[in-house]
């Protein structure tokens, strides 16, 4: 195990991270809050360490799979924790597990709160925990890629372990070149729905809070209703961007490169669209009698599909109250997720399709048992191992969910909201049902609770096998 | 498709159900009941078809898999449709669909039960409902095969389609004499089970109905309190049968051979006494505290821990008001299910370690990715085709199960009391948590609901595949 160079990249890792905290410092001198002390204090605590971490340069650069799943692990536990610190100094959030569950929900793009009272909190406490989102959907480590020169393979086996999804599709072979490219598209996009906000007349500080919050598919609101006081055209835009970043950015890339064909070809794209308009209709048609307007009706459905299948988890409604109907299409599509390549978390489209293509597949042989069918996705075959790494990770999901699931129970609150909260944390999603609905929070939760959900929502962000790897003695072994 | 082939051995299905209605009749005549004439009539009417169908034998005896898979999904249909008429002509159920559900639930040896009064009943109806489970519990075809002369390979394909679990194991290879074995050991087996009950006090009637139950692993009670009323130990006896009925049969075929070395080796066996001791210790100490004698909290968690792993569903203790942890346990226990070869449903134990499995050997290969380590079970090597058709089992049966939780959640139940229905029905265990906890029933599902309930009884018995043709046009095309 190359600890020297997980040392070293953690450092630059950090240091980033204390660059990062500028930006709140710059919204606390505008605003005038005194949290800018706070920022300060964790910038220099966090930019020292940094510093410490990468003052050696190691010798050998390489890095393999193993060490790239142990890097990713650490580096966003630590990023978790240095991240926390301007919440816990401030005393914004008082309990350190709460401000941990806070930050580890930003970074992840969960969107789940600790927090029962938000608009009272300074604006640059407010800013800090929308741009965690921003910082965590498109992965710290590709930033870093971005901008670290490291040699090739390690690159590669960085951003293998970070980016979600099934496998990395078309990575283009120079991984700086894709890392910078990814952050550039990233940054015009949020850039591209601030303005459009503004246009529909979003105060600034809404649309730029609202747009990390929105680009990261995280769902932290700054208003104690969400999203549910804005206007319905201000909504609908939001609904539109969450769609835009739940899409794979591979099919951005293909834009990008003037492959317009082959972008709208992608099959992902044509399924994850497929599944949001059923969704949406379907939802729609069950909760339509509720509304004297059946267009805020339609409004409300096309928001929390968006919301909940990109994991993005900002609301307009209170789904919790809707028919159960309405609430079992919301909980599959929780599972579903977004596509993969995209900031947002959950199963993702494409696992979910390849999975579904297996079944009929394996009907189809109990038929014509001679006929050896493959299974195509995206115009290819998809390889054996392709298929075998998703049967396991569907496995390992269902073992953490369990798991996770059992503990949280612990807690007696109903089965529902136990179910919701674990379906919530794991798919970065943010709100659950009942106790951990759109209009409640999980703060009633024990400390012992709250830890299994940190680590799931990190175990969720990453695809769970950097976290589980870190639980293993064999991870620790030298060798 | 050999339609001819499949037509006869129906015929031969349905004289058997009408032979196995001798004894209702025989219970009607010794307890005075006018039931007789109902169960005369179903009698008949079945045996007539039966012959009809079985008029020409075909000259063609061969079967193919696929024709298996027809066979015992339209035979089980059929069965269910015939095994209902004395219910429906007897008036002792109205509604046709609840008359199906109820009998579907027996032979599939669910156990869930629309009947909202069952005391009041005729004795015969009740001994017929119990006797479903009996029935069902080891297959009826399997039964057939036992005293059908068909050629080699068409019992193997039938047999395979109707038995439970990842593969038939050490299949002797005369599937005959194998037939044979298993029911001569299921009778041995119930009928020692009636035994102890007698020296326990249990009156007979109520012997004989529940050790059909037990031995189906069903759950049909015969009381309205399901087993609450039995005396302690005439439960704990219960409890232990219900065990033993969800071990895989080939263990016992080993002690038959004398190779009880070879058959307390059994992996899956060990695996499954490991799980249920750590759940009967887990709800014990959960519930513990809300009993002024905590022996009857270990009596009661050892009896719903027997009932759910083994997919039977009597009930001592009404487990919808434990605490959560314990409720997380049971629902996780209702997918686990039974040994794979036993009479009891659920995914089944050795699926759920060889997953288990490999999760381990995934993360492994992460670590040592040179090592090719090959996953093993019951001391050989787990088969590639093994793995993958356990994978496509676990991808059917989550999308079964979605499918349905669709369906049923528009009668707007809770969550909780949907999430459990579907699995209740499709592990074949009876009672659910909420509305359809251990002290309700189906009874107020729509007629939708129980339709889909009823195809997901049929699904979870025959493992998926079967019933899942049924509904593929390619299935009927003449090839």
């Amino acid at each position: 195990m190359n600890f020297k160079m997980i040392k070293y990249v953690i450092g630059w890792l950090l240091i980033i991270v204390s660059i990062l905290m500028i930006i709140p410092i710059i919204c606390a001198i505008i605003c005038g809050e005194d949290t800018i002390i706070s920022f300060l204090i964790a910038g220099i605590i966090t930019a020292s360490l940094g510093t410490l971490l990468r003052l050696k340069k190691p010798e050998n650069m390489t890095m393999y799979s193993k060490e790239g799943l142990i890097l990713v692990a650490i580096g966003w536990i630590l990023i978790s924790l240095f991240s926390s610190l301007p919440f816990i100094i401030s005393g914004a959030i008082k309990s350190p597990v709460d401000a941990i569950f806070e930050t580890v929900s930003g970074l992840t793009t969960t969107g789940s709160s600790i927090l029962t009272e938000i608009e009272s909190l300074p604006k640059s406490i407010l800013l800090w925990r929308s741009f965690t989102h921003w910082i965590g959907g498109m992965g710290i480590l590709v930033f870093v890629l971005a901008i670290v020169p490291l040699s090739g393979g390690s690159n590669m086996n960085i951003m293998k372990a970070e980016s979600p999804g099934p496998q990395v599709g078309k990575l283009r072979p120079k991984v700086q070149s894709t890392a910078k490219r990814l952050y550039i598209m990233y940054m015009a996009m949020t850039f591209t729905e601030i303005i459009v906000l503004l246009i529909m007349r979003m105060p600034i500080f809404d649309a730029i809070c609202i747009s990390f919050g929105t680009a990261g598919t995280g769902g932290f609101g700054i208003r104690n209703d969400s999203c549910a006081s804005y206007t319905s055209l201000q909504q609908v835009t939001i609904a539109v961007f969450m769609l835009l970043f739940g899409v794979n950015f591979n099919v951005y890339s293909l834009i990008w490169g003037k492959k317009i064909k082959e972008a709208i070809k992608s099959e992902e794209l044509r399924n994850y669209f497929t599944i949001i308009l059923i969704a949406v209709i379907a939802i729609f048609i069950d909760i339509m009698g509720r509304y004297k307007n059946p267009l805020f009706g339609l409004r409300d459905a096309f928001f929390t599909v968006s919301s909940i299948i990109t994991t993005t988890g900002f609301g307009t409604a209170d789904f919790d109250l809707w028919p159960e109907f309405a609430k079992a299409i919301i909980v599959t599509i929780m599972f579903v997720g977004a596509c993969a390549g995209s900031t947002g978390g959950g199963i993702k489209v494409s696992r979910i399709v390849i999975m579904l293509k297996t079944v009929v597949k394996e009907v189809h042989s109990f038929l014509y048992p001679k006929n050896i069918e493959k299974i195509r996705y995206e115009g290819k075959v998809v390889e054996h191992n392709v298929l075998r790494s998703i049967n396991v990770f569907l496995m390992t999901y269902i073992l953490v969910f369990i798991l996770s699931f059992f503990i949280v129970s612990i807690n007696d609150f109903s089965f529902e909201g136990n179910f919701s909260a674990v379906t919530a944390a794991l798919n970065n999603i943010g709100p659950g049902l009942a106790e951990v609905g759109p209009t409640k929070n999980f703060s009633e939760y024990s400390d012992v609770s709250k830890i299994v959900l940190i680590i799931d929502m990190l175990a969720g962000r990453l695809e769970l096998f950097p976290i589980i790897m870190l639980f293993l003695p064999k991870s620790w072994k030298k060798f």
